[in-house]
């Protein structure tokens, strides 16, 4: 059986066919491609940088099954020459790359592939699957803890992924930016990732009774009671949770939050909160979700309403407003000669490049995308990560990348911070760059 | 290894806590759940019901292997009840749906789940993850179709989709709606779907001489060729493309057409059109990709370009301008008795429903949603695909239902045949449902 997320068959055609030509041409010099997004989605003034632990799996562990080769070849497609390429094929390249949860901009290389031809060429659908989804993501989770101030939030936007797997990498990707965990089981299992949840409308509907149903949920889950109030009439709900509480309290049981799902939340978390407070469970947080994304949460943020955390869904995991970004995985060089294109609105500036960035009392403050070696002010961004297919070094752990992210964060201009997306953040382009581009421009025939 | 494609563990949480409290309280009886589409996205004024297969198919096989009970009993958050249960767990239920590719509007259920309650809750999430997003790609890609008048349409998406589970079922359900097959090699192993692509740029890049590519991929793929002509300058590409095709053709190798993916669709394809006629290739057709959508489509053929084919890829495949839709899993029957939910701007009809479909000429003109066993007009579209947890008759093959959603589009009234979405289509709600609804509120304590 072949599986989809692991399958070097999950690729373009025209990967396969370029390939053909490569090697029936004997075009197997090394290449280098660079994966960089080409302009930011209108309402983002920034990315996080994400998904590239993926595409490091996913090079290690590239490799034609048996039956994957026999499927290519029953199809008649390709030649002898072509199939023996790839059932030995094992990606043999070295990867250079910003570190997950790097902050980045328009221009900047994600990625670097130097490797031969065919092979770069091979790998060029999935990583750009992966490191455009999960940037995507984050980018706008990032945007969510910005929002949020330090408040919890919690991804619940499963069951309108687009799939298992956005599923399970939105998990991953949120959790990077700064959220606490995720409703989404398997990805306490798949990345060690905390998971929340209790119940739903459904969960009251089949009781009928709200303080009834509260209080079962309580008995059957003493260390996990959060519960969910506006399934007929959020306020008598919320007199219904404090009944409920005070019967579960005397049972030893804690009733650790009230969720609201719908309605006017600034003036429902307000009178939920006046509810709990004058009825005596003031510990009693409120949680919010249904249709939350980062600009509810900071205007909900802006007019102290008395909200606790977050459950933001189906507007991050889908990243609604910029569901997909202008990126593209383009050849810089080719044996040693720089290589672009020219086609309109999608030019390339050609070689092997470095990103500077420059700081001052601990904000960056403008960075400075230059060729790889030439020297520049600033600090580094680009590292290798996988020299001959190998792994430089272990994964870093997801926290670690999270307390990362958290620093970048930290360190963005403030108006980033706030959301607005002018002015722009400044990258400039490095005299020798640009050299560069005319020297490959005079060499096109 | 787990796997999140198939493993019930891609679940919410709190789907568990409260099978936990089900279990706990002995509520265990029939449930009645219903998925369907709140409202529709602004921009839309049908869909095409799509991912009932791949549902079924996750309820067939819906199972718990050891590792995924030992990895919910280490922590420690469930009982041996709960954990028994879910050991020996095999979704048992009825199931009545929209065939897959059937026209339907908001508050028409796609799925109706009959299972005892433990049992409907726990399968909500992955339900609502496939028909939600099988359905969003269908709908998005028949507005496509629409718009294309009959020229072939290819998926190039891929790259962009949100993970691998996402750029399969985007090729099946674009293929679904009508496309003629997508570059994603995968879903012709999987789906048996036609699959195309030939070149990137890079490919051009790494030769720098386009007249030279062109003739190396005729000779290396000489059943497959399709020239891209805008690396650097799409009108002296199509000059290089003529040559090469003259070169090409004295060895018997057949120049099929010719892409553009960039630059001003409308005034290139006339130019390029007039280079290839006048240089004696008429037969060579022009492909376009590169941000195509149906508006842009539409368009195009307004203008009476002269394009033979596109390829549609990001704006399709992650539906760009809607990604997500507003839809619901809801309890709408327990223990016989019907269940709503009140929430502001989220109430819900109660009861098993079915829809009936009035035509006229051949159109359709107005639905009616109804109770089931209800006497009304018109041709129930709803039937039954499960019972007791057994399909009832073999998936129709993808041929089958590419047809029949063609049959289908073919019966829309003309306005939404012409994407427009006012007036919208009526949805009538049958006398019999409204009183259901008002005994439904009248039990709630």
């Amino acid at each position: 059986m072949i599986n989809p997320l692991t399958s070097p068959l999950l690729t373009d055609l025209y990967q396969l066919t370029m390939m053909e030509t490569y090697l029936q041409t004997g075009m197997d010099k090394t290449a280098v491609f660079e994966f960089y997004v080409r302009k930011l989605p209108g309402n983002r003034g920034f990315l996080i940088a994400a998904g590239l632990n993926s595409a490091l799996a996913f090079l290690e562990n590239l490799q034609f099954s048996p039956a994957e080769i026999d499927y290519l070849a029953q199809t008649g497609r390709f030649s002898g020459k072509l199939l023996d390429y790839l059932s030995s094929c094992r990606f043999c390249g070295d990867v250079y790359a910003l570190p997950e949860g790097t902050v980045c901009f328009a221009n900047e290389p994600l990625i670097r592939i130097v490797a031969p031809l065919p092979m770069a060429q091979l790998v060029e659908t999935r990583l750009m699957n992966f490191l455009h989804f999960e940037t995507t993501i984050a980018s706008k989770a990032a945007r969510c803890v910005l929002a949020a101030g330090g408040k919890r939030l919690v991804d619940f936007g499963l069951r309108r992924t687009h799939g298992a797997e956005a599923g399970t990498l939105a998990a991953r990707a949120t959790y990077i930016s700064g959220f606490a965990g995720t409703a989404t089981v398997i990805a306490e299992k798949l990345y060690g990732i905390p998971i929340f949840g209790t119940m739903a409308h459904s969960y009251i509907e089949a009781f009928g009774n709200e303080e009834e149903a509260f209080v079962a949920f309580g008995r059957a889950n003493p260390n996990n009671v959060t519960l969910l109030i506006d399934t007929y009439d959020t306020l008598k709900g919320a007199k219904a949770a404090v009944n409920a509480a005070k019967r579960l309290s005397k049972e030893g049981i804690k009733t650790q939050a009230v969720r609201l799902d719908s309605g006017d939340f600034l003036a429902l978390s307000r009178e939920v909160r006046s509810i709990l407070d004058e009825s005596g469970v003031p510990d009693i947080r409120i949680i919010v979700s249904g249709n939350v994304d980062e600009l509810m949460i900071r205007k909900l943020e802006a007019d102290e309403a008395p909200i606790d955390a977050f459950g933001v869904g189906t507007k991050l995991d889908t990243s609604e407003d910029a569901p997909y970004m202008e990126c593209a995985y383009k050849l810089m060089e080719y044996d040693g000669k720089p290589r672009l294109k020219k086609s309109s609105g999608k030019a390339t500036l050609p070689g092997r490049k470095q990103v500077m960035r420059c700081y001052r009392d601990g904000k960056m403050v403008r960075d400075i995308l230059t060729e790889e070696g030439d020297l520049q002010e600033g600090t580094p961004l680009i590292k290798k990560v996988m020299d001959q297919g190998k792994c430089v070094s272990p994964p870093p752990d997801l926290t670690g990348i999270a307390v990362y992210t958290k620093s970048q964060l930290e360190s963005l201009p403030e108006h980033l911070r706030e959301l607005a997306v002018a002015p722009s953040y400044p990258v400039e382009i490095a005299p020798s760059l640009l050299r560069l581009r005319e020297t490959a421009e005079l060499a096109i025939g």
